[in-house]
């Protein structure tokens, strides 16, 4: 009766991405892990690159495809973008599935990315094919979906908190400011000095402000879901902590609302999700009561005071590496095989 | 054929090895919990002073035994010593089983828990009874026992760490020094001025030097494994971070050794143990490794520089709040009932 | 030749800010701490409270004003709000002058003080003598002042980031969105449960959104400095760290300017301040680069994405304990008494 | 009347070391930095690598001896061990001053030093020249020094504490173990993995068990001060901090002592002395007293639980880029030049 496990690889594992999607697959029900490269650390065991993780009997191997189709019925790939795009064509072609945790898939239009990741898209029919990857927004065809683009953090923590209002007409859609609050962690784990411990410790700044590669991820999705061409402004923040991206997001309203009305909007739109939690009126979002977990904690506030009417103060918590990352890839992956949506994920936070 | 779920209580619910209790027993397949308390906080939402931990239908309620009594099969108690002393004594006397979280049923010896509590001990009779809940050295009593005294943090990392070698005669009994390393969470949830976020962050102290309480907690295990009457040099610092201890325990031999056969005790030790894993050779144990899991990280080290012969360097990870308390409790709680002594505590530590 | 130093005492002195005073005022060349005060602590040692002031040979005392008046020229007061009004009251009278580092002598507007506060104010015609103690603004005014109202924290990181440009016709008055992020010394040392170390590390949150304190106060200075009458959005956030303020300060333009403009405003505007530092084009300010020291970096950029058409956003960076509380107020006594505006101040920041 | 500005160059200054002589330099009353050398960095500003230190009209330059031999009296080497070694012996031979912060000139045993440093010693006379620079144990031969070699940060904190009592025949010179716990920036600012900040952050672990470099210049210290052969037991571990070192020292006495007597033997031993703090009876030192200041604050305790006798526990702290690099390396200056040796060096530590 209990079908033969999933097989799963992951390309490209040996950042805090994979080191999370490897967690979190090994305490998977309904996978197994066949492989896991690193062109650096090929033939290493997997517990010398993560102490954590030990016993896994999983080494290292080198990216091959040819050898690495055999093994696996889906594909993780936390490559760089453009190695990701290749990668991601070779898999489709042989007939895998592909989850895709760079941006390679993610940008619609073949222009804005070529304008913003430096490269042309080699592959825009599959990129057409390709479904991004958030769930709460486009479930139904992730189920079907054999290339799933899974979103970038600062998207995901962006768009969850915009999109219940987003369309609605009480909304000025040329008004919206994001102000993000990230962990170090989004960084990646290749060392250069700004994200050594003495750089970041003690001490937050703004970066790639109006410059960052996620501006117009989230100006897309926030087009689709609204109907309408929507620009924003997006200023990342680097704090001094491993974890968790803080979205603090402003919106002027058009027309005054009620703070209990746009709490029951938000109430309403996320009322079946699993993983998105709308707090009590009041209560403030903190990046640790999602640390460890797959939520994002979502609260809202409305602002009087501005002479130019109210405006809307949305706060979104996730965490960078499960939500915004490896535990959004595999929620997918959860929702592209018809597994339990939370299988593998449902641990809460762990706290403090 | 699946049975009702076991029925557990947590008495004094509200501080940080609550919440972990809380956390790991409402992801537990076997057991449902059905009462929580906190004096200061009954009535209100598990979630208003966890945030992390929402939709749970939990309340705090007072604390009145005689309801509880009704209520479960197992009680958690996280209460201040004395308290914990008679709370344990009426519900083992109304047939309950009880896991003992405070200090009151570890020290054997009446005399010695007076002297370092301050207060006598008035059930020692009860005491005689109660299992040391180190399920590496008592797990045999303790699926028998009806009061588990579950072991402090500094004794679990320092007792484990001694554990293969303390009886040996080629160490010196009388040569122990255990310097120990711990992250803020062990202090508890209380506001007092020297835990304030500006008075840790950012800085390293020694304190309690020869008078913490958990000394003769220590000396007490220590003797009963080795059948020496030991005494130990015993000093715990406090580390800018949340969770973790780490102890370095030096050991002088009376003769020298190998370090292939060091480790080799070690590794026979703790061979079939789920939660023990003792590194490959000159692999060093970090706290962050065992940061959100059960697990101890065991490294040994020969020094052969001191005048006065070799010296074993042994260096333990755990986390606190995790096999330093309620991951503990709740593996004594699985070894009790007969359960899968992993349940519920099968996760890999998040790393970073 | 040398002149008697100058007889300073600090009422309240056993917070941060406090200590931070101290220490500024104990290296300072032309000065002399003649007392200080604390309730709860009179009678014991500085180095009891202060274990890195050692040998000053300052004990707390008290706060019996006819003993203090005797004993000091100038006073500093960081009492809470309603304390401080009466005591720089009766100091005041006594001929005294007064640094006050909190709220009370601020807010020009008895009404709105009122309103925030909850307390009328009892002294009017004072609250009209005194001055509002930011160099950058009211340098001369300073020169004269009996009641110096020390600035708060993030005003001051608001204000020195809008005034070049908040009274020109460039500028949307009503499109002004602040979002601070604050480091935990700011919070004070009273032990309460949200400043513990395990519940700010690893965790940003927003707090009082919409509703702060400070609120009024920014908006009093931005209306004085521009002639209109403006009304601010502004969301503090709270930062795992000590010390430190990064405002990120959102501003729609009415027409489009260049970069190179705009900044040479900021250049000419702090041309000749000893402590506002504009950096160079594309450097992003942190707080690690000001912390310990009294100055506030700065930086501009702008945002030509939003429909709406140009953004300017702009970046200050200060030590919530120096240039927000302590170093101001030390800066404005070297105004006050003619001593060069450095003097004590004049440290680089430590880094990292 | 006021002399002419000592000349001094900074080689190899781009690291933390570099940053903090820079910083203390620039604020020295009696002298003027002429160069700083980085290979990686000449050309830029120096304000480009360390965005503190702004304004200081500073270009960091090229490593060439003779253009620099004509620039300054003084210099300070954060060089390489081995380029130091060269570059000490041409400034030497151009008249020039020498202060090594590298580990060139400290080991006095040539052999000693080709053993744990791994390349020859090609200057042994100079290096019988070199004094090694701890002004609370060589303070005559400094001043009259033309090389003096800087001590290492973990020798500082270890020598100091022990310098009172270990050649006193009370206490086993064969039973010392130095437990030493170290922030961060003692590794240095080259970008290496295992000091990224998700690695160091909420982490814990020992290093270099017995094997680290400190080690022989410890015990040199040692058996120099008290006329033993010393050999000691030392393991320094990785805190989650910017800076700081704190030490904990066990040795076992040989005869009974009481608490007084040895603190007494502390207090008299460092009365003079303008950096070391002797704490109160039970006050236990903590990094953060420290920070940003040369200070070393002292405490001892004493165990008598140990079935082996008594043990004193020294614990010292000091902050490793300070007193433990560049506090000292101008400490030892002031030495040399016979200006006032706190100069540029007596401020407080900034709290928190």
């Amino acid at each position: 009766m209990p079908k033969p496990p999933l097989k799963v690889a992951i390309l490209g594992g040996s950042g805090y991405t994979g080191a999370e999607l490897l967690r979190l697959l090994l305490g998977h029900p309904r996978v197994k892990v066949t492989a896991v490269t690193s062109e650096r650390s090929a033939g290493a065991d997997v517990s010398a690159l993560f102490l954590h993780l030990r016993n896994t009997g999983l080494k290292f191997e080198l990216l091959d495809l040819n050898v690495l189709t055999k093994k696996a019925d889906v594909f993780f790939l936390c490559l760089p973008h453009k190695t990701s795009q290749e990668t991601a064509a070779f898999l489709h072609a042989a007939g895998k599935k592909v989850i895709d945790l760079s941006a390679d898939y993610r940008i619609k239009d073949p222009g804005v990315y070529r304008q913003w990741y430096n490269t042309p898209h080699l592959f825009p029919s599959l990129l057409k094919k390709a479904v991004y990857g958030l769930p709460e927004i486009y479930r139904d065809k992730i189920k079907k979906a054999s290339i799933t683009a899974n979103p970038g953090c600062y998207p995901t923590s962006a768009v969850l908190g915009l999109a219940p209002v987003i369309g609605k007409n009480f909304v000025d859609p040329d008004s919206i400011i994001i102000d993000s609050k990230s962990g170090t962690s989004g960084a990646g784990r290749s060392p250069v000095q700004p994200f050594m411990f003495c750089e970041v410790n003690e001490s937050v700044k703004a970066y790639a402000v109006s410059s960052h590669r996620h501006t117009p991820e989230i100006e897309q999705e926030l087009s689709s879901i609204s109907g309408k061409s929507i620009r924003i402004i997006f200023t990342p923040h680097l704090m001094p902590m491993d974890r968790g991206i803080l979205s603090t997001i402003y919106v002027r309203l058009r027309k005054n609302i009620s703070l209990p009305k746009v709490q029951g909007l938000y109430r309403d739109f996320y009322r079946d999700e699993p993983f998105v939690r709308v707090l009590e009126n009041g209560v403030y979002p903190a990046t640790k009561a999602v640390r460890g977990s797959n939520f994002c904690d979502l609260s809202v506030f409305l602002n009087n005071r501005g002479a130019g009417g109210q405006t809307l103060i949305i706060v979104s918590a996730i965490d960078n590496l499960l939500k915004g990352a490896s535990g959004a890839a595999v929620q997918n992956m959860n929702i592209m095989y018809g597994f339990d949506e939370t299988a593998g994920l449902l641990t809460s936070p762990p706290f403090p």
